[in-house]
């Protein structure tokens, strides 16, 4: 089962299409699956990929063409026409095809829109894309198998032969009523061991879980992965049926929304990999670094203003790193975990509480790292008092940072601000600052300087 | 459909509790999804609990077992006989059930197995048991349907009944020959549209994606999510038909492998979320912690080592948090982009050319901060040597960071390590180092001292 993209693969292919050999170009795909043919298309150069589409029919292509990398995919419409792009359109299911059109110009959506040949499908994508962008609306698909409550087993099995080739995967058949608000749902394993008499009334589940059409699309996913659903019925404030949403599709968000999040802790603005430009990797990156700088000055100008402490403890200048890099850590566990637990809905109990506990935590975890350096300088420098400033300020700025990390995204989130916000970069300049700040104001009463 | 935890509904559940209200408890809880009644759990104190599981049937207990948090579960088990959890799995889908049995003790699986009724079951779960954890052997389940490719569609649909009553999602019928070997698969879909004399043969897809039960379940993830499926059949090595992956498992799978990323950025040694005890979460931090600490030792050696140096030029020492911060800022962003990138199979090309586009990435970003830091200095200082050789440093580390950053984990890779351990405390811990390392070389240098 698993096709792997090896060299002789490529090789044979390039050649092929070097020679104009069609033929042996549609035996190579034949068997392949669409996501494995867009991973190729990714490997060869855009002419060989554009030839591609170009043999392949509209129903293999469309598939294809999904699946492909955003970038490949820009590149490759780009090179099509309005009337081609449609073509290939008509082939998927309506959520493919509005993010599809989504991605081009306002301009190039209308022209291929009009050249729709199914007038469905084109009202279909301009309802999907008036919805905002992350919400159930954006995400949904219409082609769904929905039947009436009036009728029976036997009557729906004829009918729904219709509807079910037009839907990829069937899942819950949806029950609705005169005015298609949804009522009910019905397994295709309800309706095959049922009597061909009854009434869809009568076999059908009544308790229907489903999402509105404006609910944000992370909290779909929360809700499909808490009750196990493979697909989810969006319907409007009327209860009226309007789309389903299925698995495959919050998979997607789900490895996106983690993808995210791990970029914001390391202090990436924007969703970049290692194949974009160096341009976008820098417009991604420079924001964050920048923020880095500005807390360096920071840290520098409050060392400085301490330099009168400097020629009597000059040992206490080369701890700040340390004293920095504690702070910087203990910042990104305390809002890391914070951070993780809203996001599975974890997080219980007032922000108080969670506070106390944090600052016993941070005060347990410094007291151990304390020990060790105090012996540390002790034996090191053989001051008794210097190894106690370090040592004390020690735990005192883990206690801080501890706080200030559990604090700033559980107070981001209760303002509706995406917490993550609050992780990388942020989290560990502030705490180099505060660290910084507060080691010498400790050190000063300690040493009585 | 929403279902919400709020006081007034804990208030009359623990008043009713009080007063062993048994009925209105049943009824408070008739129409709520198990996964609700597991959160409910969660929010109750322990004898609460206790009584509840105590006094709903197993049907649906059994269901809110497999839901329940994992310390919660714990809890709970301890308080059941071996006889009163056997009766709960009796009612799971196998791979619940060995998941819940493996969570108890050696012994105790033991107890619980034999006081099975169901011997079918039993020897399910010891074969689930059998497998290592993290493969598909350990997250599969038993119930599946399959039918022999003889089979006529009425012979059929009459046998599945049977079958498909104990399938909680039927998803794709699978076909087998009289050695039990899988050779296709057929849909609920492929079955209604189909006439009743044909044979399974013929209407059956015979390319049908498998994966071994040795399979790592990071891998099976990947496959399910690449080819947008929702369940995959699982074989050994001659093809005979062992069980079968739901999305719902991988899903779940999905969600703890990002929190576990996250955490080892965030420099978390386990899985621990804030609920835990602070025992637990020092033990899971405080190793970490422990690193920066020796990181934050060895700069100030280093610093202690240039000291002759201070007299003459104190300001460089007061940068020392600065390049420091840049230094793991840039490592960690360099990191990040590259585990993400190897984790979503995105890294193309050789070692050497990802490192030349790193370098000229962070040159590019490092010659615009320091150009900043260059006029700060010099406006501060007006020394213009001194801002030379900081702002010189600064592009020299953040090069540097940024290929040990970019390095390290293509490397970690390549040896087969996860490197995602390349990510957080470590990366930041060594590039401090290193980063101070080189900026008192580089400013010796440039000072002439």
């Amino acid at each position: 089962m698993t096709f792997e993209i090896t060299e002789k693969f490529l090789e044979n292919l390039v050649g092929f299409i070097y020679e104009n050999n069609d033929s042996e170009i549609k035996k190579l795909f034949e068997e392949v699956h669409f996501a494995d043919i867009a991973e190729v298309l990714d490997e060869v150069n855009f002419e060989e990929a554009i030839y591609i589409i170009k043999l392949l029919d509209s129903e293999k292509t469309s598939e294809i063409i999904t699946e492909l990398d955003e970038d490949t995919r820009e590149k490759i419409l780009e090179n099509l026409s309005a009337k081609e792009i449609a073509e290939e359109v008509g082939e998927m299911d309506s959520d493919d095809a509005a993010d599809i059109i989504g991605e081009l110009s306002i301009e190039r959506q209308k022209h291929v829109i009009n050249a729709l040949n199914d007038n469905e499908l084109a009202a279909d994508i301009k309802e999907l894309l008036s919805y905002e962008e992350d919400t159930a609306g954006a995400l949904m698909a219409k082609e769904l198998v929905k039947v009436y409550e009036t009728w029976t087993v036997a009557g729906c099995m004829r009918r729904i032969r219709g509807q079910a080739k037009e839907v990829t995967r069937v899942h819950s058949i949806y029950v609705v009523d005169k005015e298609d608000k949804l009522v009910g749902r019905l397994s295709l394993k309800d309706l095959i061991i049922a009597k061909s008499d009854q009434k869809i009334a009568d076999i059908s589940k009544a308790k229907v879980d489903a999402v509105n059409v404006n609910e944000n699309v992370e909290e779909v996913a929360k809700i499909m992965a808490k009750y196990d659903l493979e697909a989810i019925p969006v319907v409007n404030n009327n209860s009226v049926l309007l789309g389903r949403i299925t698995i495959d599709d919050i998979v997607d968000v789900l490895k996106e929304e983690a993808d995210k999040d791990y970029q914001m802790a390391a202090g990436l603005s924007q969703d970049v990999d290692s194949d974009d430009s160096i341009f976008e990797l820098t417009r991604a990156r420079l924001p964050w670094l920048f923020l880095g700088l500005i807390g360096g000055v920071g840290a520098f100008i409050i060392m400085e203003g301490f330099q009168d402490v400097f020629s009597t403890y000059a040992t206490l200048f080369f701890f700040t790193p340390l004293i920095a890099a504690m702070a910087g850590n203990v910042g990104v566990q305390s809002s890391a975990i914070i951070v993780q637990g809203l996001a599975n809905d974890d997080v219980k109990g007032s922000i108080n509480s969670r506070l106390l506990k944090e600052m016993l935590l941070a005060a347990l975890n410094g007291i151990i790292l304390a020990a060790f350096l105090f012996l540390f300088v002790w034996i090191y420098e053989s001051r008794v008092d210097l190894a106690l400033a370090i040592s004390i300020s020690l735990v005192v700025v883990v206690i801080i940072a501890g706080l200030i990390g559990t604090f700033v995204p559980l107070f981001l989130n209760k303002r509706g601000i995406d917490p993550a916000i609050a992780t990388g970069p942020f989290i560990t300049t502030s705490n180099d600052i505060f660290g910084i700040l507060i080691y010498f104001m400790i050190a000063k009463v300690i040493l009585g300087i």
